[in-house]
Parts: structure tokens; C-alpha cells; sequence
């Protein structure tokens, strides 16, 4: 299977599937240093939050190849100013800052620029096989939940294109397809940059497993309308109350609730936030233009703001339980493991 | 006040401004005959409940004034065969038949041509009147409902531009405003046309009233984030059970209901359906492009199948009240008169 972002050993550096040209082109951008890689991650070039990580440790690898100063001080400094920046390209998703922090660990006491490189690399091919592993894992305990045949509604994109390969809330689509259920898939597409229409569409669509896209706003008459066996979406961060996802996950998990329907998370351990409560947690909001000239197309008014929050949070008792490649849960203390 | 859509009665035609060139160009096209106003309504260059009404209205004096055989039955047969078509240019909203019905109504026995023309052009006039009266009676009665500042959430466009002048929801705003309450609106882009953030940003821009459009997936997340007072919307059809309006209403009046927030429906009481139940109305389901190649951009991947229902029902049970020009009802029983 192909990877969504990978080591190209012979030029040393990153390549990743650029999904801004998804659904029309499929290809893959060199990434040759930390600058082209922070542009990747703001754009969205790459995205989802267990991808982010693989990313992070890249990148720390991409800068022990960038850093100046041979042999000095000066050398890992740069390499950390540089892991500081990647680290803060989007301040929501805790996986990007985990990633860099395990590569920038990794560097223990490697005493030459070369020993840096080699052990940032080594870690983070290891957070990427780790992650293909974990997407498996989560498949396979989420897939037991769906019954057979079901209809999932998902949201955004927390497929193969977000992780290394797989997918979260899509792996658990395809382990249980894998294991013979019949599934089909409801892709809600996930305004205001699309990623259900374009990302898990084209997945799903290019492994044979049934899609529909529709607009997100549909998804509570979908619900209705009978036919939904359960919701499963991905994570950018689970805290100790809420799980913050893509703009619109909270309102799908309103709607799950109101129509007794049951809504999972699928996302690997490494998106736990141990640390924070949901108020704590500073809330991306991107720009007027995402919104406003979708696809250069002016669609809202001359001087008009525009609200454009990336996440919202969802709090746990919404939640029927969060599936992680260590289980299932549906108790956010035993999630926590307190 | 412009008015939405209106005869022209020097060159006997109608006139409308046509919504689908909005928010870059507010202009009026010219509808000569029938066939012309049956593509402006399919393509939605007029659209809104009350507005439709008046549009049906005004199609039979347009096809009184096309119709051939002159002071023959076949006259009648060729004017009512042309209204049965404009009745059936799209199939949940009940005020175009509603309006087309009034102007067949109208006819009466009128014995000529001449007769017909003038009978239907001056019912199609006193609907265009009567709802400009209605929605300032909605107007009234739901300004009373709005505390004082008010933060209002909307979705689609049930504005000036959705009637003939002043607008439902909308309308309770303006009279709000007019009345000197401080009001502010979030305008939900309402996918895939966008009606909100094209119609409803402008028509609030162009009055001055504070105005901020957001994705439609952020409106449970603003309403947990507070500050949202009261969701108001339209309706393109009351029937016992529940309310028809546009795709996403019913998501939003299931997240108003959660965060306990009112949500309050405004809509003149034509758009009452005495004889239905929710379950037996059709949804119109509209064609794949208006979400797969927004604006001239294939955003899903070719042979990916789409749901795009234009409305939902969201059942009495979410919602507070429902605001026509007779008062303020919280009880579908009373609303119905029975």
C-alpha cells in the first residue's frame, strides 16, 4: 500500500502525496527542507492529525540535514529553533508537536551532525511504521463494532491521506471490510476545504468500498431518514473531557445522540492530551479565504468577516466510546488510564 | 425599498433580480414568458418560499399573455396546462402552487382573453402586496422575541431577497433593528448555494445590520461557544408535523435544542400545509453537480455518487415557535387553528 508521506533515501529527503490537487491529481512533492515543510503543513499539503506526527519527526530529521554549524552548539540549536517552528505550525493538532519532540529526543547524546541525522531518521521511520501498526490496530478493534452490513458516517478525512497509511476512523472501515462485512460509507464533505468530498471519496472510491458524498449539513436528515448504523471520525487531540476534531464532528455527535445512533472515535494513543482540559485548549481559526472565494469563486460579500474555527470540541458525553490501537473505550478515565 | 420581483408594465413582462449572480452583481433580468420564468425558478434565480409565491402568481398572467387561441376554451386549457408546469418547478415549496393556484383562482368567469390578463396580473399584484404587508406583521411579532443586543443565527436566506420585500426571518430582524434593538446576525453559508453567504450577507450588509458568515458545521460550535440568542429561520413548508426548510435546518434546531438556545420559525401563513403529514411529503433532490463541481471545481471524484436534498423536516418538538403574520404560535395544534 502506498504511503501518504515517505523517506526518499537516495535524495535524502521527504516526499508526501500533495492532497491539495486531490480529487483530480495524485502525486506526490519533494519536501527538501524545513521551510517548504512548514508551507506543506500550513497549506495542507499534508494533514490529519497521526500524518502530523510522522511529519513532526521528519522534519526534525529534514533540519539535522539544514541546521548550520558543524559539530558546535550552534549546530543542535539551529536544529532546534528550526523542530520549535515546525512544532508551532498548527497550534491545535497534538500529534505534530509530539512527533517533533520524539525525534528531537531520539537525538540523546549523538555527539556529530551525522549522528543527528541518523538517529532523528531512525525515529521517525519508526513513528511511521509505529503509526502504519497502531492504524491496523485501531482497525481491527473498531471493525468488531460495526454490524453487517452497516452505513458509517464519517467526517473529514481521517483515512490512509491523514495517517501514514490505513487510516483511523477509515482503517476501521477497511478492517471490516477486510473481514468480510459488507460497508458502506457516507463521506460528509466536510466544509470549508473539503476533505470528506475530496480525500476520503477518493480513497474509499480507489479501494472499491461504497461512498456518498454529501453536503454536512445533510447528515442530520441522513440520520433521520433511517439508514446510519454508526458515526466513526477521527482526533486532532482527545483531552480529559472533550475530543477536539474537524468544525462539524460536534454537531454530527448532537445529532448521533439525538437519533440514538453511535458515535466513535478512532485515533492512536498519541493524540491523548493528558495534560489539558478542552477550555484550555486555543481553537485554530484559519483565514477569511477559505471561506469566502472557495475555489476563487467570491462567495460571500465585499467586507463581510467570516467565522472560520478549524475544530470544535466534543465532550465525552456525547461520546459512545473511543476506539485506540490499545482497545476500546467508553469511559474516558479508563482511556486515561486513571 | 427594491422589491425581489415585480411587473414591468410598460413592456408587460415581469422583472426579478436574479439571485444567482449575487453577491458580485445585484441586477434584474427580464422573464418574458413561461418557459423563461420555469428555468429562472429551477435554477433558483428566484427562490424563497414567499417569493415563489408571487413568482406563480405572476407566471399565470404570463401565461395569459402567451397562451394561443384566442376567446377559445382552448385559451383557458393553454393558460392552466402552462400553470400546472410552473406548479411543478420544484416540488416541496407549497407557495408556488399556492400562488399559481390564487391567480387560476382569479380568473373567475372572465370571458376574454383581455379579461384573464387583467384578473391574474392584478391577483399576482395584490399577492405581491400582501406579502410585503405579511412580512412586516412577521416582522413585528418576532422582533418581541428578541432580547436586547441580540446575536441571531440564521441558515439560508429567508430575507428580503426570499420574498418580495422586508423578508421572514430576516424581516424579524430588520423589524428588531427598526424598532432599535441592537442585532447581529451569524449568516450560515448554507451549502451548496450558498445562500446565506451570498443573499443573506448582502442583503444584511446592504442594511447595515452586522453580519458574519460562518461554514454551516461551526454553527453547533458557536452556539457552545455562546453568544447566540435565538436561531431564526424560514420555512417552505408548515405541514401538521413538522417544518420544511432548507438542508441543515434541522441539524441546527437539534443543536439549538441542545444548548437550549430557542428557535423560532418565520413564515407567513401560506406556507401552511393543513393537508400533510412530514412523512408524505416528497424532498426534492436536487442534481449532483451543485456539490461535486462547486463554482467550475471538481470537488468530488468522478463517479462518486452524491446526496444533495434540498430540505429537511424538523419535527415540531424543536421548535419554540413558529412566527406568521397572525402572532406568535408555540403550539402546532393552535397554529393550525384546531
Amino acid at each position: 500500500m502506498d504511503r501518504t508521506l515517505w523517506w526518499d533515501h537516495d535524495r535524502d529527503r521527504l516526499e508526501l502525496i500533495d492532497q491539495t490537487l486531490l480529487p483530480c491529481r495524485y502525486e506526490s512533492i519533494a519536501v527538501p527542507d524545513v521551510e517548504a515543510l512548514i508551507e506543506a503543513i500550513r497549506v495542507l499539503r499534508v494533514r490529519g492529525a497521526p500524518a502530523l506526527g510522522a511529519a513532526g519527526a521528519y522534519g526534525v530529521a529534514l533540519a539535522a540535514r539544514t541546521a548550520g554549524g558543524d559539530e558546535s552548539l550552534a549546530y543542535l540549536a539551529g536544529v532546534r529553533r528550526d523542530a520549535a517552528r515546525i512544532r508551532s505550525a498548527r497550534p491545535t493538532a497534538v500529534n505534530l508537536a509530539w512527533g517533533v519532540d520524539r525525534a528531537l529526543a531520539a537525538i540523546g547524546d549523538a555527539r556529530t551532525p551525522d549522528g543527528v541525522r541518523a538517529a532523528t531518521l531512525a525515529e521517525a521511520e519508526r513513528i511511521a511504521d509505529e503509526d502504519a501498526a497502531m492504524c491496523r490496530a485501531i482497525g481491527t478493534h473498531g471493525a468488531a463494532l460495526l454490524p453487517d452490513p452497516a452505513t458509517v458516517l464519517t467526517h473529514c478525512n481521517a483515512g490512509a491521506l491523514a495517517c501514514v497509511e490505513w487510516g483511523t476512523a477509515l482503517g476501521v472501515v477497511r478492517s471490516a471490510v477486510e473481514a468480510g462485512k459488507k460497508v458502506s460509507v457516507i463521506a460528509c464533505e466536510t466544509r470549508p476545504l473539503l476533505q470528506g468530498a475530496r480525500l476520503s471519496a477518493f480513497e474509499l472510491r480507489r479501494d472499491d468500498i461504497p461512498v456518498t458524498v454529501c453536503p454536512d449539513s445533510a447528515a442530520a436528515h441522513l440520520m433521520r431518514s433511517g439508514g446510519i448504523d454508526a458515526v466513526v471520525v477521527g482526533a486532532d487531540r482527545i483531552c480529559r473531557d472533550a475530543v477536539f476534531n474537524k468544525i462539524g464532528t460536534y454537531a454530527h455527535a448532537i445529532a448521533a445522540r439525538y437519533h440514538g445512533i453511535p458515535f466513535y472515535v478512532a485515533a492512536p494513543s498519541s493524540t491523548l492530551d493528558f495534560a489539558s482540559r478542552a477550555a484550555e485548549i486555543e481553537i485554530e481559526e484559519r483565514g477569511r479565504d477559505e471561506v469566502a472565494s472557495s475555489f476563487g469563486v467570491e462567495t460571500v460579500p465585499p467586507g463581510v468577516p467570516v467565522r472560520n474555527p478549524a475544530f470544535d470540541a466534543t465532550p465525552f458525553a456525547l461520546v459512545t466510546a473511543v476506539i485506540t490501537e490499545r482497545g476500546v473505550y467508553s469511559d474516558p478515565g479508563e482511556l486515561f488510564g486513571s
